[in-house]
């Protein structure tokens, strides 16, 4: 069942998407534990935060986290629910409608921070030297852009924008 | 929000898990298109195939997919109803159980791998020099040995064989 990947690169893989499946459940086991909230709550305040007026259209906010749109609803609903973002229509398109950060959303991001970069750093980046800080960014940055673009190729304009 | 983390190891950080969700995700596509599977299925399938006599106890399943006994419960219901595992009592533990890969598993399982390696290739391991190869095999086998080593010193002995 490997005739399609040599042994050195299946052995990468393989230590590669096991060990990330064993780190972002516990990365997110301690942020439930420390801030009540999921890791998919996180990248949206994160997003939300860094975005001009702290707003995002859902279509944007979808493709950036490469969820569905029936996901991303989901999520944004419940996060509604929590007070940590609102929902608007967009003011230049009256079909399209915006993910928009809340004062407590700001707060709730502001306070999870620190403890969730904490465990980031003791999980994964303290045990990592110089090198290989360099190595997984070009890896990891080059992959990012790459499957970017092919799904920017293989989705319409206007598509993403529900 | 960046003060336990320096700005490089930020960056890698960020590199890595938006590439990584988004790799995930692309080849999840890949394997429903192709096989009809989750990435939790195929997993599940791999790590039975493997297993001696292709059969797990449902806590030693559990811990190698970092799964909670409910989702697990959950996973193996689901595969049952498709005709992929069974469910057995352990033959030396009557309180525990097995998961035991069936047949029609397993040709599910030879017949998904090669399209979800070429998958994984594609996607990814084509794209990395053997020096790159090496750095992430050497990172994520430590950190999958860290990690693995955290858990269980935080689990009681038969706590994770429900």
């Amino acid at each position: 069942m490997t005739e399609s990947l040599d042994r050195t690169r299946l052995a990468a893989w393989r230590a590669y998407i096991e060990a990330s499946q064993r780190l972002f459940t516990q990365l997110e086991d301690d942020l439930r534990a420390d801030s009540e909230l999921s890791f998919a709550d996180y990248h949206v305040l994160v997003l939300l935060s860094e975005a001009p007026g702290q707003r995002l259209r859902m279509g944007d906010l979808a493709s950036r986290l490469v969820f569905s749109p029936s996901r991303l609803t989901y999520q944004i609903s419940s996060m509604q629910k929590r007070g940590l973002v609102a929902r608007q229509p967009c003011p230049d398109d009256r079909r399209g409608s915006e993910a928009v950060l809340t004062a407590a959303g700001l707060l709730t991001l502001r306070e999870a921070a620190p403890h969730h970069l904490k465990s980031v750093r003791t999980h994964l980046m303290d045990d990592l030297d110089d090198a290989e800080v360099a190595c997984l960014t070009r890896v990891f940055e080059r992959l990012g852009r790459r499957l970017r673009a092919g799904r920017d190729a293989s989705t319409a304009p206007g598509d993403s924008d529900s």
